[in-house]
């Protein structure tokens, strides 16, 4: 069940914190890949491609500048995160038929257009909200919480749970 | 249930953004409180109180530089959400019978006493994560999804949810 994740107008230094964590936040529960759109912005990629290298699992990151072009060309449906869409517990049932997914992230604006485009407008509560939880809860309604138990094969470091403290392993 | 959340070591500039995601992910999934640390930044306070009073609800939001008295003060169970602790899904059923909990979350380098402070150190994931992410997967699974419904009392404004579009209403 690819999930794949498109980050909408993306603002050099403003952005660059929370594009991160956008980017952590999927790769950790289990996307396929990020696609960054908005200004291009090569310490994003190059330091999530350096958690990867380090940390294991096959997520990939590339930046679009074209993003309609990114919506329109994608096979599978198409899911707006958006304050303003369907509550997600009304609709959750339906998104997990769905086999490919692109999830499709705001940062300041989003073009009108982009709600005509999409499959889905979901929200996360209805509130002012925070993207990258929004990312987070819907993951985690897809992949049913089974995304915590993912294997990120082929890692140069690991953890070890523990209940104080830390314990880094080289593997 | 109340769920306090204490977030640590917050710097101006650096943080404001996410520390502002912390904030709204507290209050749409249901926390009463953040109490933020480190740096004092009014502008993310009265921000919060400004959505507070626009969307409505009984969220709080203070300032307190002794974060360790804020800790060792809080009567209830005390959680402290890292990478490196243990897994959420293994802790989460004895975490849902805590009916006061205080959430702390750090931003970049957590004091390593804190670690032994508290009663829980828990990592969804066990990978390098976004805290914003982290607090909204914990606050999901506490209310057990729930807080989607949450309403927030006495607001000026709200959202019709919609299929495509915004619908904003006075009340």
């Amino acid at each position: 069940m690819p999930i794949t994740i498109l980050r909408l107008g993306h603002r050099h230094y403003r952005d660059q914190r929370l594009t991160t964590h956008v980017c952590l936040t999927a790769r950790v529960l289990g996307a396929k890949k990020v696609i960054l759109s908005g200004e291009k912005d090569e310490k994003i990629i190059n330091s999530v491609k350096d958690i990867k290298e380090r940390w294991g699992g096959d997520f990939e990151i590339e930046y679009q500048k074209n993003f309609r072009k990114v919506i329109k060309d994608f096979k599978g449906k198409k899911l707006h995160l958006t304050m303003y869409g369907l509550p997600i517990q009304d609709k959750i049932k339906d998104i997990k038929t769905q086999k490919d997914l692109l999830i499709i992230l705001g940062s300041e604006k989003v073009p009108p257009d982009i709600y005509h485009m999409v499959d889905y407008n979901i929200s996360v509560g209805s509130q002012p909200h925070s993207e990258v939880a929004a990312l987070a809860i819907l993951m985690h309604e897809y992949f049913e919480g089974k995304e915590l138990n993912k294997d990120f094969k082929n890692p140069k470091i690991k953890l070890k749970p523990c209940k104080a403290g830390k314990d880094i392993i080289e593997t």
